[in-house]
């Protein structure tokens, strides 16, 4: 063996849960584990880091590797380190999540995933190592960063409508949501567009289309403007 | 060498940023290193994880051989491990931070650490490894909670004026508060308790003790109320 080292190390892997929408809710992308431990099981799309890359380029290259899917932003989340969490000995993982427009992205497996699928958040299958917890972490996050960052636009298409954006935040926020008092303090929030084009082929009358200004909103963010929704 | 693996693997680490307060200001706990590299050369307590503990726990170990400094409530931070970050080759560090009341903690240098010191937040010395961006990150961390969710409390005495929960306030956010502003906003929350009891010993009027009431706080967290100061 060829890697000897005076005390003994952890193997280090990264993890990356991404979080999708479509009109069922909120989703989240798997792998179907293509060998050992837990061969055929779910779990979150990640692998082991080289050495010559940062934490965040081997999440993302295991993420492409394993899924096909590439130019989401990758946040880090937390660094999963308990020992017993997997059954090849001592393994710590820095996990990731994103968020993206499910149907914007095919899913392919390639490398040691033998699938790639979406599943419903709210009823995930029996996951790998402490998978549950990792999603579950993750999941939490994105509730409690969506109260104070606009960050659901990055699961909307482009232009979108007031009643979608108000969907969106109903299923992050996990409850029914005043159409009024959020209309108002969205656009109190001056972060949105109006794109001056409307819903085309809708049975009902065509809503009005709105983009994100992202710039404008790095400009209040950096101002310490509260995003509270 | 007795550890042996078919792939190489990074060591991993663990670090903690302790800030204090004190009457000149927010502080944060220090080692000067006894040993290579950078030995001499001042850094964020911290050490090589064992097999055996959690990260948690080796951080906690680490703080307390290196400063003495026990029962702080350790909140991971974030995990750096760019190629490159560590002169010895690859080294993976997981961040943690705290909050303590300063003056009620003696500090000790012990084990590698060749002596333990709070310095100024705003003016550190030349920092070991890259631990300048490491306490960058973590004073981000605390400026950005501090807005949501009461904090600072952690760095008060536990019977406190207001005035001296405005000033904590006010050197957390860098900036000037309206006194009776921040007071409304702070009885608003409801997470007070007034002790009955002023200050002792002072040259002008006394004014009221108050006490945190951390169990009324976690219920309102709970229920989503907005701490935002």
């Amino acid at each position: 063996m060829p890697y000897s080292y005076d005390y003994p190390r952890p193997a280090l892997t990264v993890d990356c849960v991404i979080f999708g929408l479509d009109e069922d809710g909120l989703k989240v992308l798997l792998i179907k584990r293509g060998g050992e431990p837990f061969r055929g099981c779910w779990a979150i799309p990640g692998g082991f880091v080289d050495m010559d890359e940062s934490l965040e380029q081997a999440a993302r290259r295991e993420l492409e590797e394993e899924t096909g899917l590439k130019s989401v932003y990758l946040e880090q989340l937390y660094t999963f380190g308990d020992p017993g969490r997997d059954p090849r000995g001592r393994v710590v993982t820095v996990a990731y999540w994103a968020l993206t427009r499910v149907l914007a992205e095919p899913v392919r497996a390639a490398s040691d995933a033998d699938s790639a699928a979406w599943f419903a958040v709210d009823d995930p299958p029996k996951l790998a190592f402490d998978h549950a917890r990792v999603l579950e972490v993750a999941h939490e996050r994105l509730r409690s960063k969506v109260r104070y960052q606009p960050v659901g636009f990055e699961l909307l298409p482009r232009d979108f409508t007031l009643s979608q954006l108000q969907q969106l935040y109903e299923i992050l926020l996990d409850r029914p949501i005043d159409k009024r008092n959020f209309r108002k303090r969205v656009m109190d929030l001056d972060v949105l567009v109006d794109t001056g084009e409307v819903q085309q082929d809708v049975a009902h009358r065509a809503a009005k289309l709105y983009r994100f200004d992202r710039r404008r909103y790095e400009q209040l963010l950096r101002s310490g403007v509260n995003f509270e929704i």
